[in-house]
């Protein structure tokens, strides 16, 4: 078994974590690193993540996340929020920067920035906000690996009110909507149900179809 | 850096493949079983993973697919598809493998089981196939870090029209669509205009926000 299955099969959505741990910044950095470095349809990145820390927000959003015990006890609270729209400036600051690291103009590359400023812009922001919603969930998977290698325990969560968070956060602001909560912590085991119970996934036969 | 940082730094989009080279079974079932061990909401894993070699079918998704090469130069092509809804049926299968294979029935777990047969079904199927296909960007996420611990390419795809692919496969009749195609294989470096450019990405400083 590989090291990336060893990881899979270690982690779990811890269900109650201990308050008293922190996760070190040399963590957290690699963890994030790992959701920067993910993949991304036309590699837009069309998300940013949120690292809450600060116990008064954490505790705001407690109680619009299903009062889950994680949010609040967690070291920290990640939020993955996607983009509400693709625009022009968003599409061309990405290309431009494309174009500057790399140091060049290509042909090719260029004729797909006008594909997508033709596309994506003319979209209603809902149909582009559900489509940049979805890149963050490879980041969130990247992340879950990444923790696991840290030690991390991390918990995905998709049940709060996005609304909510979003304007406890002020994510309109900054033409973002919540996606997804990751808080990052240590298990507190004794607390956990969940935590000696054994993963269930369905076969890899019933899972694989093979043509 | 970590070992994950290493595989995402070196895995990119190949952009073109060598038909010559095949990926050994042993890989492939490392790549397959990170995905059947990723993390999705609920653990409802509402989607499967089709392992395409027949160069037939490829060929019939190539033009399907904007005619991207890598669709018949790859070595197996994975077809991630989501469930086309959340039925009664689909929710109960997996609460019932979850009891079986843990050997208890919980009441906190059979209450979150009433609490899903009792909001789910009643969506529309287009707003569960939606929530259905974020989950497979979840295992995405893992396919392409697991992939490159393995040393191969892969390329993920949204480029494609999914109605044509789910004929192709005849997906409806699994009710199934096609979400994200992923070529695996080994890149032919000569003729890919991405393999020697830098990967680029908004800094931290841009990505990240504290609070």
């Amino acid at each position: 078994m590989s090291d990336i299955l060893n990881l899979l099969s270690w982690r779990y959505a811890a269900k109650k974590m201990d308050p008293a741990k922190t996760v070190s910044e040399h963590k957290l950095a690699i963890i994030l690193e790992s959701i920067r470095l993910s993949a991304s349809s036309s590699g837009l990145q069309p998300y940013q993540v949120l690292v809450i820390t600060d116990p008064q927000i954490k505790a705001q959003i407690r109680p619009v996340s299903w009062g889950q015990s994680q949010v609040t006890d967690c070291s920290h609270l990640l939020v993955f929020a996607a983009w509400d729209n693709y625009s022009f400036d968003r599409i061309n600051m990405m290309f431009d920067l494309v174009n500057e690291q790399r140091g060049l103009k290509n042909e090719g590359w260029e004729a797909y920035r006008q594909q997508l400023l033709s596309i994506y812009p003319k979209r209603t922001p809902e149909e582009n906000f559900q489509h940049a919603a979805r890149q963050a969930y490879i980041g969130l998977g990247s992340a879950l690996i990444a923790a696991a290698a840290e030690g991390v325990d991390s918990t995905p969560m998709e049940g709060f009110e996005p609304e909510k968070v979003d304007a406890i956060l002020n994510l309109s602001a900054l033409g973002l909507r919540s996606v997804l909560l990751l808080p990052l912590g240590y298990r507190a085991s004794e607390g956990d149900w969940l935590v000696d119970l054994a993963k269930v996934r369905r076969s890899t036969e019933d899972f694989v179809i093979r043509r």
